[in-house]
């Protein structure tokens, strides 16, 4: 028997609770061991919860009980949650967590003290909720060079984008939509503003290229600027625009990381990943391209990581498991502006015939991409691949053009 | 140091070879030993190789030799691949094979002999080539009951399909050019008839439902008989036709499996899978849908995935690893005509509406598909739900119409 508690009993945390006990049999065949769920760390209680008398409000009856081997983080956010799991590692506890945020921003630090210590800190769950993705990709990692990662990594935004493409729904009521159902919080700037897009692209990051990438690193943008024009030129060019977040390594060393809405051809296999869920490509060498999908989020997905995270534990307690990698520096993420791609830029301007020719005097032949109805003083060009830098500078140029739109077209 | 044979020089074997010397550095730091390629079996010899001392067309070189801990069988098929493998395991070396039709056959043979001597027989590359899917499935088996798997598990029929439904080739043409390609075998009916598939999806079926499914118990059709006409009636009904192995467990405990060109929704995941591509979906109670999308073939791809579990093996040299599962057994595999599904029937027949009719009547309502331009003696329907038996029953008693297809709707 192995004893563990579980701090945070709201979405996560409860279904980590529902899926143990629901599974339990099958689970502790697979574990090797009865896995008892000794104490849940809430500030309310749930006197009508079968494990009523678990519940506690106080975080030192997990960290000081002995009894307890493993405990599952499902708090989220940096405060109290970092303080909570690195006592718990210092005393002695393998953590499991699905909080991306802490992760994220402090993934390297917690990652030594349990390899000091002969622990494990696990997060599948952190990214791509139910997706098995992080040891897949040490996986792949294993026998390939790995050189890209890439991935529709929030479905919140997914879902908003989705229904701007599919069914018209100008992003204000895509987003109402999301919220209605569930899908998107009453705040929704952490995904709409690409933010936790950003803390996973960060993760995958780090365990592909073997540095802590942090979430300040990453040029960060979000969708709350998209139009339903945006989404008529991209279709009209062929694709669709998705939240991307991205990380490949370059030949000198350094990284490329960036989270912005991009269009992609719909010849992508992340074209089709739609509604709320989730798609991770990654490219190696030996391996070429592998897309994992399924529901990034959502209660029980999550809970069926972090459940998968637990058992995997239970099997190994005293062994240390891969996932690791050494503190990140400054430098290590290459500054975006010398990032190079292509671009579809729609500009306002009187002439559009001297815009174009200016633009392509300096970035090169683009191509124009016109839709129906288009007033007379639009035009939207596709640039040729080149450094972002130049592009600002070609746009600094123009003094007879105002800039409406500018999407970055992934090569994905 | 870690002392290996790879016996079987072909494309995956020499895959193996290629990606172990490319990546040699990268793979003993994973791996935390050097790994050292002792012995290579084939018949021919490669006196431009650098390891041209190593080969051997003498078997008993490898399974005689102390030093080697691991050997890799890649030659294919059951002769001499099955005693070479059993007497490899039983001589104390774990084997790692890219061998579907091993696994498939001889699988719960063969892990019962490694369980009981302490050693691993590993087989990741025997399903999707380089796409991680065994361990991946373990880890989703962990904590959730997955219900069912279903795939597009041959790259060669998705190729010959995919030309089929998007540049309109007759099958043969399709199929003279995988050949030309490079993607079918002269004969290839390993491929065309299914039987390749058949051997993934009981590989997928025995390690996610814990029994050996063997190929003889699954109902196998390939796609050497479908036609444009098909392929347009599918495409009119709103989908794709695809090969499709799957797996599912019923509420009796027993199995359904089978595999057959089915018709996907054009909004299923795997309908959008391509080309030499190849999708594989897991089901379970709390994840919902995952998909794995990838190279499910070619030398590279499958060489990561064998390189990845030597590397594997060698860092768990002495401990056993998750696959496993019991025999089989008869009747464990449900006969496929109490399978419940839609079809869609097309036939020809004088009095339309009155084959219409009475095929209603003894099925149910079916929705009729028309394409422009069919002979007024066509009549295509889609039947509710039934099961198999019935619709062969409604078929024979029909005596004014001819078959001319019968295609399952898979509702993936």
């Amino acid at each position: 028997m192995v004893q563990i508690a579980v701090m945070g009993y709201g979405v996560v945390g409860s279904g980590v609770v529902e899926v143990l006990m629901k599974n339990a049999n099958s689970i502790s065949h697979k574990a090797g061991k009865r896995i008892e769920i000794r104490r849940i760390l809430d500030l309310r209680s749930f006197p009508e919860s079968p494990l009523a008398d678990r519940f506690t409000d106080n975080f030192e009856d997990i960290v000081n009980d002995p009894e307890i081997q493993i405990v599952v983080e499902t708090i989220g956010g940096l405060k109290p949650a970092y303080d909570f799991v690195k006592r718990c590692l210092l005393a002695g506890k393998s953590v499991v967590t699905s909080n991306k945020e802490l992760v994220a921003a402090k993934g390297d630090e917690l990652l030594a003290i349990a390899r000091e210590r002969n622990l494990n800190f696990l997060f599948e769950a952190s990214v791509g909720g139910g997706i098995p993705i992080l040891r897949p990709l040490d996986q792949c990692l294993a026998a390939n060079e790995v050189y890209e990662i890439a991935g529709i990594l929030n479905g919140t935004t997914n879902f908003v984008l989705t229904k701007m493409i599919r069914e018209g729904l100008p992003f204000d009521r895509a987003l109402e939509l999301a919220q209605r159902l569930g899908y998107a919080e009453r705040n929704p700037s952490d995904d709409i503003d690409g933010h936790d897009a950003c803390r996973k692209i960060c993760i995958l990051a780090s365990l592909a290229f073997g540095k802590h990438v942090y979430p300040e690193q990453v040029h960060t943008e979000g969708i709350g600027l998209l139009t339903l024009d945006d989404v008529k030129y991209a279709s009209e060019w062929g694709g669709v625009i998705k939240l991307i977040g991205r990380a490949r390594k370059r030949e000198d060393g350094r990284l490329e990381c960036i989270v912005a809405p991009m269009i992609l051809s719909r010849e992508s296999q992340l074209a089709e990943v739609n509604d709320v869920f989730n798609g991770i490509l990654v490219r190696g060498d030996a391996i070429g391209d592998v897309v994992f999908y399924g529901q990034g989020a959502g209660k029980l997905p999550t809970a069926s990581a972090v459940v998968a995270d637990i058992i995997d534990e239970v099997k190994h307690i005293g062994a240390r498991k891969f996932l690791s990698w050494e503190p990140g520096e400054n430098g290590y993420v290459a500054d975006y502006r010398g990032y190079s791609g292509s671009v579809m830029l729609r500009l306002k301007c009187k002439d559009v015939q001297a815009v174009h020719r200016s633009i392509e005097n300096m970035l090169g032949a683009c191509s124009r991409v016109c839709v129906a109805q288009a007033p007379p003083d639009e035009l939207a060009l596709v640039t040729p691949a080149v450094e972002e830098r130049l592009i600002d500078e070609a746009l600094a140029s123009l003094s007879d053009a105002a800039l409406v739109s500018r999407l970055r077209i992934a090569n994905l």
